[in-house]
């Protein structure tokens, strides 16, 4: 019992690396990064204050799992921007190989069968074919949309991103799970691709 | 519904100011102090990973929904540090009202079946009398004596803490909801405690 706590401890401590890991995304007020714990936390919480908002037979607990370790992998690979290289470094072959590698070795620091449970999780979120998977995505894409919002622009101005760009690499994701909470965020996101093309 | 969202929303974007409240516990590698939001993160995924640590009728899922409110009152009140005025800070009457009163303002913000739902919880895991709530809170006390290992004392050093005032202030609350995990982690805190007696 005692080799299996070591072996539950030096994951959790591992775990502690994702608070270093920063992303594109800003906090609400522009501070600064965020980072992809505090990310994730507040996907979790996206998630309990959004369950109304999933569809029927989907397992809000199993989402909040998934949003908890969904970007474990990144201690070692790093967050990729979804915008960057114009949008198509994030789902590249390299980049999931990366991530595979990734979830093997912090996983891999488990018992087995916590491993092997936190490890399909994750790669349920990754394929996002599963309702729950699905929901967890429209999340985790929906939210920078927000932190952009609340911050002024944030890393569309960063990376230049059109309201086309942001309906075809986020708006589809975050309907296909979401589609009441995508109408919500595309009428305010809409307005401000707008205001910035009256303004320059 | 549209009103319903906006509260939400607004709830959500509010939350996201948990991310600058810091905490006396640094990260594990000491780089920076650790944020209330990475800090609620890492405590649900504390109890995704030590689920077998809890007590028999433990449901894991309420546990990890206390541990991701539990410190958002923190956004009016600021962390009080548990080891500050030697101790006596953290259960004092006047930080619990102003607490309350900052759960009123903050889950006020939600629609009122969620705000009901999301304060009680809150209410449930400060009271610590339900067996999902002692769980959480030995999760909560437990993971900054894991940060202090790893960083080489951290909080225990700024507040001159002596192993008797660990085992008093921390060690009764984790080994009233997890037993096994307070052995684990007393054994080591003993030897830093006592390595560090001698190093003086």
């Amino acid at each position: 019992m005692t080799q299996r706590l070591d072996q539950q401890m030096a994951f959790l401590t591992e775990a502690d690396k994702l608070k270093s890991v920063l992303r594109a995304t800003t906090l609400a007020d522009g501070s600064r990064r965020e980072n992809s714990g505090e990310h994730s936390w507040h996907l979790a919480l996206y998630a309990l204050v959004l369950a109304d908002q999933a569809p029927a037979g989907v397992d809000i607990n199993r989402v909040i799992k998934m949003l908890l370790l969904h970007d474990l992998v990144e201690i070692d690979v790093g967050d990729v921007p979804l915008h960057s290289q114009n949008g198509l470094a994030h789902g590249s072959h390299d980049i999931q190989a990366a991530e595979s590698a990734a979830a093997n070795r912090i996983f891999g620091i488990l018992p087995s069968d916590l491993a092997d449970d936190l490890r399909s999780t994750w790669e349920e979120f990754e394929r996002a074919e599963t309702a729950d998977a699905i929901f967890a995505k429209s999340l985790d894409r929906v939210q920078p949309v927000l932190q952009n919002l609340a911050c002024g622009g944030g890393s569309w101005i960063e990376y230049n991103v059109t309201y086309d760009q942001l309906e075809g690499r986020v708006g589809a994701k975050v309907a296909r799970g979401a589609p009441r909470v995508w109408d919500w965020v595309a009428q305010r996101a809409k307005a401000w691709f707008i205001n910035r093309k009256i303004s320059q």
